[in-house]
């Protein structure tokens, strides 16, 4: 039948008990005639348990290192999940990024995969026997472990479907699909039938913690199928895919949120070219990454430069700053790192005029004060005070019609 | 300098702080510009933390799987020496089995080390990096992930010593050397400077747990100068190495003993040529190993056959031994776990009479009755009471004139 690869998270493999649980929807899918690849996460919080035996060794640990005890998380639920299937009968195997090889660039903590060998595992599959690939993991071109970064496993799932040509990469985790918003926060959010990759990069690169936003590139670029489901309760999930074009797409998809922004603002910089270059070259210097940018209009000469970044970001920024505007006399910087992102998300909305104002105005009516703007071609982003931003959500997600029928 | 693999055991590497306390170590031998190669175990109960986590999800774990789960362990604590290393401005990298790689048979959980690729290893120690390899694991012939069984990192440095032609070997562990007798019942017991390979084999056999096994078979087949030193106090420790014919060895330079016996006499059986075997069959074809082994005289044309197996195997083998007696009208069955065998050991006990006679004399003198004896070249042992070892081992540690002077 279809080929498929199975991606685990970490709380999906969280403990003995999840483990065979994850084992029996395994070998159920093996026994319905699929063929079947497994690729895991490191169990519950291991990962963070590793991070912290490391910090107890070295306040700044050397990352080849770092990635050799990174690595081992995977090895160990890997390692038991093959276990737990070869006791249902399943023949399983389990292997790491050292053995097939999952080959990467060189660059510890954040690899990125360069190809899959897939003869070994084409082998398994043939033969009936379950390959299970430790996620987030892979080897540098000198032999040596290498980790993609936090949630990476998804990337590699995604990295195995495509060496495997697999017809679908389904995405098990804790949550059973992606939603117009965070239910949490909206309780009567809908779950997505589809979505478009490009809707699911701007919803995860937003916030909605689903699926870790590299692998949903990649699943674009390779055109793989893409599924989340719940690892916890049966469900179609949600499929991403390229989007279909003979369906009329809804004007606004989801609405998307996150708390991790700060946000900066200089007053009163003189108005003259090279201005905002001054005020972002030691930012990118720092390695800091910019995502709002706003600069208004001048007025007697001067300009006034707010933009944002991550909230642990902050401090180092703020420092930057300071030596930014002590340059310039009569200016002044002032920040919040109080402030939340919310985003409405939708492939149609290129095709539909009015969103903005249908955004703004319903914002306007729950006297909330937007701060900042940015849009691209399927989303319009504002910036909010953060103790205001959960009204704002339920308010767009109202105002666009979200809510399950 | 020389070249040094130095092999760091489970309780030497056992915390944040141990790992700080090695790689002084580590870095203070190679500012002395000694070449120094690192082999280290898993972090004290690790392994007996992944064994654990291995029986919650499965109760008899496929072989292949649990190789690869405990491997992790090792991998752990390497990546963790080499980071403490790093810190220090000593140059390090941790290396696991899959990596140089160490090659090994095929036998998940006892596989044996057929060879190790050293050639990245000693570019390292050339460029003064020193190279951290986990302990007690490699990689089949298929590629998968092997363990050598407990206690096989001693192995693990020994190849390596091997495959570098170090000048010495040296293992670090939670002792500071080989005693006489065991500190912990002998109170007067001494640290040998010296012993020859054989000497340490029976004493380590005999159940003197500073070394495993198959590491000093490996050394003296390969003519590797081992020596066992302390991680927690320095000291010279005891060098492991062929005899020098020309220092006259002692009569005897240790006592041995283990409690781990259990003897079975089968009582009655019909004195004709195969009994021994019948007898002995079903035990070899349950992988059960047999130490020791008498015949007594026949009488009436009946024979008692009494051997010694590990208590652990003890139950086994008595339900085995039921079925023999249970063919042999008249003949019948007693066994008993509380049984201990000490031993005397010595290079020395083959050029020197009496050895026997003093020993069985001092026990004598102690109403300590002796059950079963075995002897070999540099060896007289003897099964007694498991509540009378302890007394024995020190009328003899006495009786041989062991003590420290």
């Amino acid at each position: 039948m279809a080929l498929i690869v199975r991606k685990y998270g970490g709380t999906s493999v969280g403990s003995a008990a999840r483990i065979h649980a994850v084992a029996g929807q395994v070998a159920t899918l093996r026994a319905q005639g699929h063929g079947v690849a497994v690729v895991a996460s490191a169990m519950g919080d291991s990962t963070d348990r590793l991070l912290d035996l490391a910090r107890q060794v070295s306040p700044q640990p050397v990352p080849r290192e770092l990635d050799a005890l990174l690595a081992t998380g995977e090895e160990v639920s890997c390692a038991l999940l093959a276990m737990a299937l070869n006791d249902r009968g399943c023949p399983a195997r389990s292997y790491n990024g050292l053995q097939l090889p999952v080959e990467t660039t060189g660059v510890h903590g954040r690899a990125r995969i360069t190809g899959i060998e897939a003869t070994t595992v084409k082998a398994d599959i043939a033969a009936g026997v379950v390959p299970v690939l430790t996620g987030f993991q892979g080897r540098a071109p000198d032999g040596s472990v290498t980790t993609i970064g936090r949630g990476g496993s998804d990337t590699s799932a995604v990295a195995l479907a495509v060496a495997l040509e697999a017809d679908e990469c389904q995405i098990l985790t804790d949550v059973d699909g992606v939603y117009t918003a965070d239910p949490r926060v909206v309780p009567d959010a809908r779950r997505l039938g589809r979505v478009s990759f490009e809707e699911m990069l701007e919803l995860a690169g937003q916030g909605s913690r689903v699926l870790h936003l590299r692998s949903v590139e990649f699943a674009a670029r390779y055109g793989v199928r893409l599924r989340v489901l719940s690892s916890f309760r049966p469900g179609p999930g949600t499929l991403i895919a390229t989007e279909e074009p003979q369906v009329e797409a809804p004007v606004v998809s989801g609405i998307a949120f996150n708390r991790d922004e700060a946000e900066l603002t200089l007053y009163g910089l003189p108005d003259r070219p090279g201005m905002a270059l001054e005020v972002l070259k030691p930012v990118a210097a720092a390695s800091i990454e910019v995502d709002m940018i706003a600069v208004n209009a001048p007025r007697d000469g001067r300009v006034d430069f707010t933009f944002t970044v991550h909230r642990d970001d902050y401090a180092r920024t703020l420092a930057l700053m300071n030596e930014v505007v002590a340059a310039h006399p009569g200016a002044n910087l002032s920040g919040n790192d109080r402030v939340a992102k919310l985003a409405a998300v939708g492939s149609g909305m290129r095709s539909h005029a009015g969103v903005a104002a249908r955004l703004f105005e319903s914002l306007a009516r729950e006297n909330i004060n937007v701060r900042l703007v940015s849009t691209s071609e399927i989303k319009i982003a504002v910036l909010v005070a953060e103790d205001e931003v959960e009204r704002a959500v339920r308010a767009l997600h109202q105002a666009f019609g979200l809510a399950a029928a």
